[in-house]
């Protein structure tokens, strides 16, 4: 049996799988202070049975870098006790078993690789577009690392011509992706949820622009086969489309590999984060 | 023996190596129509003596899939004779040798990554700023591909608020970075190469902000450790110092590696192609 952890700010769901990654058990516990929420996580955990390897998807900034002692520690987080929190050391001593440690979009593009929208592919980028925008690109059933972990949201779409009076929301860059348009950015600017708004809104559109425009530079810089658009914001009806026609605009037939590339929607849905993490464990199997 | 051919939209460069990749004989074929060039080639190979593998960098587009049965092919060139162009196929029964087959700047990345600039390093990205503008990514020692090869030229910077007048010179984007700071576009807005220009013009800092965003975008899509800076108007004086100080401006001291994150210079200079050719080939030997 293998386990499963998606650390997330608000709350850790957990779960177990046996021969595949679908979990046969799981919970969900809340996310308070370390000790407490850690101690939930592994007594729940060691009350499913003996399991060999637990896997965490994790909200982040994380370390991710096997040589530094920090390895699978929370970095620097203004989460009020959770700031350099050694996460998968906790846990691995807790349950006595390997750990297999990523972030959480790094999870969920590896689990919509292997059992998702990836399947038969040799190359996916996931991008969550939610409270925060993230992504995630895996080549061959690798997660691609660097000397960090990819940070897609903190890209600079090109300013829309209707869009020039919000100055952005992000703390760091102001008027990147994230700054534009994450769920809180769309929510401050136009006081409401993209899904809320109606159909002839002005947002639709600059939403739409700015995906499109971060699909095309991914494609652009990593020539990857598909781009997997995840998170509460692409819930919203007809935004998949809008992104797809107005990247296929913005690409200007250009790409060698264009024919294979798509723009598609999540196959797992919300439960990425927890499959994502079950198969991190499985990885970390000895 | 190993052979490498860095294929060239003016020339062909082509060597053979021994021991390491370093060239013992090299010699320059000018790009004609293929019959002939490809001739002069595989002549001067078989007097070199027995060859093991051959390695091709090659001018693009290229088909890399190596399930399609164009996989060694220049595809859409509009270069007279060269269109869908077996490349990797003429050269390799000529030689009766295995072949090794990728982009021009891949194989530049490749040099830099195991002889240059990445010596010790996870990954790299290489980008090369001529006449064209392209760039490789190279991760534990292996190159990045997907549907096809990156073009990261092929990105769309934001304007610098000093630089509204000229439309772009990319027949496929405008305003795509290589349509604005490519040797070319450069030639024809200013009218003159970038080193050739007063230290005090406008162009060198649009140009270096430009390459900024690149690097930004690069560090944000990929987490790349290092980004090595090539190409002709590289060699403008202080252009790299001015890249790396507009890139730490923009990325607002956000990413979490940005530790290790460098911008720098290749290390084997012009000589990048004809090594990478022959590490393609040194890897394609059985």
């Amino acid at each position: 049996m293998v386990a499963g952890i998606e650390a997330g700010g608000t709350k850790f769901v957990v779960g177990v799988a046996k021969a595949t990654v679908l979990p046969t058990a799981r919970t969900v516990i809340p996310t308070t202070r370390p000790a407490e929420t850690l101690a939930a996580v592994t007594d729940w955990l060691r009350e499913q049975g003996p399991i060999r390897a637990v896997g965490i998807a994790s909200f982040g900034p994380v370390e991710l870098d096997p040589a530094s002692p920090r390895w699978g520690h929370i970095t620097e987080t203004p989460k009020p006790g959770w700031n350099d929190c050694d996460l998968a050391g906790i846990v691995g001593e807790a349950l006595g078993v390997p750990v297999g440690f990523d972030t959480d979009v790094n999870g969920a593009a590896l689990a919509e690789f292997v059992y998702g929208a990836g399947k038969g592919m040799r190359s996916l980028v996931y991008v969550t577009v939610g409270t925060g925008i993230g992504g995630g690109l895996v080549v061959d059933g690798r997660i691609l690392s660097g000397a960090g972990h990819p940070e897609m949201g903190h890209f600079y779409p090109r300013r829309s011509a209707k869009d020039w009076n919000f100055i952005g929301a992000c703390p760091y860059h102001g008027d990147c992706l994230e700054g534009l348009i994450s769920g809180p950015a769309i929510q401050r600017r136009w006081g409401a949820r993209l899904s809320d708004l109606p159909d002839d809104h002005q947002a639709h559109g600059i939403v739409a622009d700015y995906l499109a425009q971060l699909c095309h530079t991914i494609f652009a810089l990593t020539a990857t086969e598909t781009i997997v658009l995840g998170g509460g914001v692409m819930a919203t009806t007809g935004l998949l489309d809008r992104v797809r026609s107005r990247a296929n605009a913005i690409g200007g037939c250009y790409f060698p590999g264009r024919a294979r590339q798509t723009i598609v929607a999540p196959q797992l849905g919300s439960a990425a984060g927890l499959v994502g993490a079950i198969e991190l464990g499985r990885r970390a199997v000895k």
